[in-house]
């Protein structure tokens, strides 16, 4: 670094000017002085590319001409290009032409990262260039760069995380007013926690974009979204929260990231789907929006990082956390993080992944009905760790219905034989149903 | 990165064999493979300096050979040197050695950077190497790397730390068994957690230099450890953890760093004191031995770090990170980040810092004295938030004392209001005595 270099702007494009956008520009507007100290150089905001054109966009304070509805010529001019877009294209696109231009790229994109991310890092190291990409986990929360960098001499054995803030508030909703599903989503609307079309939140798809990039990261493996197994939270009910609370337990969406050996050597085991967490484990007291991941690593032990996971300004912090560092690497030399994925470890079939579970069964109140019950899980290789039966009043006077509730908490066992014990108890003569079936997480 | 700069391996020195050491040494060994796909070269451990010679350290497994007692020469023939040792002196000497050799240097000495850290880093830039030191504080927790890259496009205005597990450990104690502060710093020396002398940690000298270093990377200023005002926790009594469970909070040692604007300017104020924190704060929940740091950022928002603050594994994990970020940058090219001090912040004279108190009174009771008190409190420009006064009996009858426990709570005031309404109410006829002081903080 010397005298002359500092006095060269880094010229930083912008691509996409919603919630986040708009948060970024005002950033490098009102913080220009802070970021030039902080870098060596200025940071100029040479552009910032829109959909739509003659939009008034005066309240922003940036000059009408810096917008523009031509990305692909903004890309080929800037030295760091913040893509805030979303969804895959045109954002590939453009952030491999911007790569194309010798220009470093700073995305919050996880859809894309999900779904072709080893194709932008190659992209990236032949060019020369850097991706990086901190905001498109748990918005504000410091949590990639801690485990690619800080945790770079450690081994991260597990990572738990509510990544989805819309999810746990609305989980938080149904647990705190005993709220059914849909009046909590539609509350979480009215809030803007959530949006019209809820699917990518509820379904778990945003969850599980998520969940691959840090088992990326985390196991130095390539982790495709297809290889997470995905259960979203529509089927939570009421009576699944109260069940949690009579367990002790809360219901939170988790994004699971494990390195298990079942056996056939090492493997990953990726997945997004409700739980019940003990409410002592420091996840269960995540409350509302916000976000938190829990990592489990051989030297370091338990930690936990905890945040806004969304929101403009927010996400924005993240953004310009990554467009310093890029700047610096432009100014001092040096490079950032390049994909590690050397280790190279299986994603295994989810059948094979290993939890605990709950289960509730509505069975006929006589003799007999336990030890029926209990064969079939001890057929299937799920070994039982607590039982509860309570017989169910038919009226209010406290006639005898003739069925009893059934709980049951197993020890760990394997999905697999989860599904082959719920199919055997399905059919068996007693048991008349099956209210729920949940993962128990974090003892 | 070619092919061939991966075969030659870089050459790092450990300074110091005891619990963090001999933790880091295990990494590096049994972990090699691990380290040298993610470095892109291998790390070859040249040596270990140790105090004494003629040790039998066979149980490490490492080779006798590895061991000198020359840390000097050592220092000179290293890409890496890893400083574990701890204190001032020799610490300072062969890290200036190392960078002088064009060594880079990872250290975990909080007590040496709060007290000549600057110097440390004016040398290394001058040698063109770098210093890391993730280590120094909150041990495992990724937490200095989030601080100067993560959040360096944002703008830190609070930090609230745990940062020393032993004290959180003796004040949980007192908290959950009702036992006193030298009982339960007794049993923390039994378990571990405490040194045979426990000056360090219970007068609050370790949070301090902790708390320079945080302030220092936070507000990109220069903070020494004389600039920390510093209380510990042996005044703390058990008299001071039920008032406050009464009051909905618990006792914790905090650093606190804070950014403020006090008419003439904006000032950071750092100090290190036992203090209320609600029940409903995060950092209320943080139990036993473990640490966290709680991060206001303008952008970001409510941040929260946690996870095991000392500890030979933990810290080694710490450690190894920053090793891994250095080889990288040898293998790479690029540099650590250097110090950034350009925002030049004054630190405030502790009498400015601004929090809310807790008082505790012995009082005459009869008409009138709250009148007193309340007037010396408004003379001192201390607002009143909360008052409660009860009546002392004398005996197991309910015999009237005469005496009454008046609980009064303020809002935010300075430190200097605070001494000169202390000084006042002391002299007043009515009190009888200062039964406790406390700040509260968090809301």
């Amino acid at each position: 670094m010397n005298d002359d270099s500092r006095q060269v702007p880094l010229r930083v494009a912008l691509l996409g000017f919603g919630v986040v956008g708009s948060a970024v520009a005002k950033v490098l507007t009102e913080g220009a002085e802070d970021l030039a100290a902080r870098v060596g150089a200025p940071l100029e905001l040479v552009g910032v590319a829109v959909r739509r054109a003659g939009v008034d966009r005066s309240a922003s304070g940036l000059p009408a001409e810096l917008f523009t509805t031509d990305a692909q010529s903004l890309v080929e001019n800037a030295d760091i290009v913040i893509e805030v877009i979303g969804g895959i294209e045109p954002a590939r696109s453009l952030i491999l032409r911007a790569f194309d231009h010798g220009a470093s790229v700073v995305t919050a994109n996880k859809a894309l990262l999900a779904e072709d991310g080893p194709t932008l890092y190659a992209a990236a190291e032949k060019a020369g260039v850097d991706i990086h990409y901190e905001a498109a986990v748990a918005g504000a929360i410091p949590l990639l760069r801690p485990l690619r960098e800080s945790l770079a001499g450690d081994s991260v054995n597990r990572v738990l995380g509510i990544v989805n803030g819309t999810t746990n508030y609305v989980l938080d909703q149904m647990d705190s007013t005993g709220m059914g599903f849909d009046e909590a989503v539609e509350r979480a609307q009215q809030l803007g926690y959530a949006e019209a079309d809820p699917t990518a939140d509820v379904e778990g798809f945003d969850a599980a974009a998520k969940a691959a990039i840090l088992a990326s990261l985390s196991f130095h493996s390539r982790v495709a979204l297809k290889g997470v197994s995905r259960t979203g939270i529509t089927e939570v009910t009421s009576a699944d929260m109260r069940a949690a609370r009579a367990m002790g337990c809360v219901v939170k969406l988790l994004a699971i990231c494990e390195r298990t050996d079942v056996g056939e050597g090492e493997g990953i085991s990726v997945r997004v789907h409700p739980a019940m967490v003990p409410v002592t484990h420091p996840l269960a007291g995540v409350r509302g929006a916000y976000n938190a991941v829990f990592v489990e690593a051989s030297g370091a032990g338990e930690l936990m990082f905890y945040g806004p996971g969304a929101g403009g300004e927010p996400t924005a912090s993240a953004v310009m956390g990554d467009v310093v560092a890029q700047a610096r690497h432009r100014v001092q030399g040096g490079r950032g993080p390049v994909e590690s994925a050397y280790a190279d470890l299986p994603v295994l079939d989810p059948g094979q992944a290993q939890t605990r579970y709950y289960l509730s069964l509505d069975v006929e109140d006589r003799p007999g009905v336990l030890a029926s019950v209990a064969g079939l899980f001890s057929e299937a290789g799920l070994s039982i760790e607590q039982v509860r039966q309570e017989s169910i009043a038919a009226d209010e006077d406290g006639q005898e219905s003739g069925h009893a509730e059934l709980v049951i908490v197993t020890h760990q066992g394997s999905e697999a034989s989860l599904s082959a014990t719920v199919k055997a108890v399905s059919s068996l003569g007693v048991v008349r149903g099956v209210n729920s079936v949940m993962r128990v997480v974090g003892s």
